[in-house]
């Protein structure tokens, strides 16, 4: 770890908190998608999609706290290039979470399919190791945990991609309605996306793992 | 406002001006949009799409200008990431207003919607927030205008999603014709990421106030 | 050239030949997409589809190396946000290729349209040209070389940007099958996207070109 890094990671009230409570609010709005998608119940799935929402929202309000952290402190505990990606790449994962959810109540989808069902099980995953990579950016005490994090980030992208691009062949195979192909292929590409906005978040806590080690 | 601030803005003959022109280029573009959408007369929104095509490039072209002024210039009178992230955003929202007049066209869509209409309309305000804001970037005298229509500019944007979510879910519930529903849907999703770019404008304008004021 | 560039040039050991390395895998990547497109030959296009996927493969690590070497020199060649804009469009590029491909497989299209052979087309001269500039980033003694590289490729995305127009009104216009137009229609689009980011690619050269000539 850096001296300057040292020197000013004491001091970080006000990145750190915005960032952990960013990360709990994508694992929070990833496990509430898996209930939208899982759930047979429509009144139940509704109220999901709801949460989702609001999660959504409480997202862009850590967003956009950090974001005026960032214009005030000139003095930041890692790179503001970095500070600013990390913090527009969860935006960007709630974001396409968000989407997903609502359109499956947009397209009045009644039956999320095992692949979206897949895709929304592998963007847990990659949510808990993105929170726990976050919190380790506290102390940088133990980087291997970041490291571990983004290698399982980036396998479950690999696996999102694989997923996503079968069921679409299956869809443009066997699916005849033109109109419920567009639905599902829609649906399943912006879980595809929301997934590859963790893979970019990996990237980033790369890039200051790199930095600052 | 801060004494570097202040010491350079009398200096900057350069990047003032030339947001200005992308400002009002930017309303120009949205009020011909508006006539594509509402005119019923065929020759005039062949003419109308025809003026958005050259606005885009007179937009293309001042986006440039102010590209090349921030690399032959060291000293900026705002951040350089911020004046990058506005002219950028600014460009972006020629491009979509644009893509969505020409998808009407290359579909051959005779009649625009409801919906289209109500977006073109949001974009004509948001784009009369944003150029007021934008011009008052000048003197900073009166920075309330720049955060009034940030907030103008935020609800347009909630308003937009309502209009197009609203019309796509209409859409999947009443148009049986699958390539029609494709039109339509496309152009609705064009012209709503032409308002989330008028929200993006505003948050960098936020930004730079955040900083100056 | 000022003095600052001319000084740290030759120490440049590290982000050149990345960089050659990347401009070289683009010219494959687009080459073995030609290849894909223009055969008839479905044997033949399944190993070019693989080809792709793996120069992709190879793109994504110069991309990754060229972040790691960011992220541990403080001293660049030239601007650091100039050296990562410029590979990560690079890997843009390779990434809509890859794409492109990887759609013909999966939505099982067997006869690649005369659009989609012109576009393939243009995305070799375009590579090629990006590829030129590219090597001419060492010395900097001819820039003009660059600079006409970087006007070709505009003219290249504006002859691209009119293939795929009238290859999708075409389609609005005689396609009856929806779901054959969406096949259509989204290769289509994710071919012209590979060439808008050839156009970012020459706009970051241009900068670059700005900033040190």
């Amino acid at each position: 770890m850096n001296t300057i890094f040292s020197f000013f990671t004491p001091k970080d009230k006000k990145f750190q908190p915005l960032f952990e409570q960013a990360g709990s609010n994508i694992v929070k709005i990833a496990e509430t998608l898996l209930v939208v998608v899982t759930t047979n119940d429509l009144e139940k799935r509704k109220v999901a999609i709801k949460e989702v929402e609001r999660l959504e929202h409480v997202g862009d309000d850590l967003t956009h706290s950090i974001f005026i952290e960032l214009s005030k402190n000139f003095i930041t505990p890692f790179d503001r290039e970095d500070i600013h990606a990390l913090a527009s790449v969860i935006d960007d994962i709630a974001d396409y979470i968000h989407a997903s959810a609502a359109n499956i109540e947009l397209y009045n989808l009644t039956h999320p399919s095992e692949a979206m069902i897949k895709l929304a099980e592998i963007l847990v995953e990659m949510s808990k190791d993105l929170e726990k990579a976050i919190k380790e950016l506290r102390s940088f005490k133990n980087i291997r945990v970041i490291a571990d994090a983004c290698i399982r980030i980036n396998s479950g992208e690999n696996q999102a991609d694989y997923v996503c691009n079968l069921a679409i062949a299956r869809l443009f195979e066997f699916e005849t309605n033109a109109i419920e192909l567009i639905k599902q292929k829609e649906i399943l590409q912006t879980l595809e996306m929301a997934t590859d906005k963790c893979e970019d978040a990996a990237n980033v806590l790369e890039s200051i793992l790199v930095k600052n080690a």
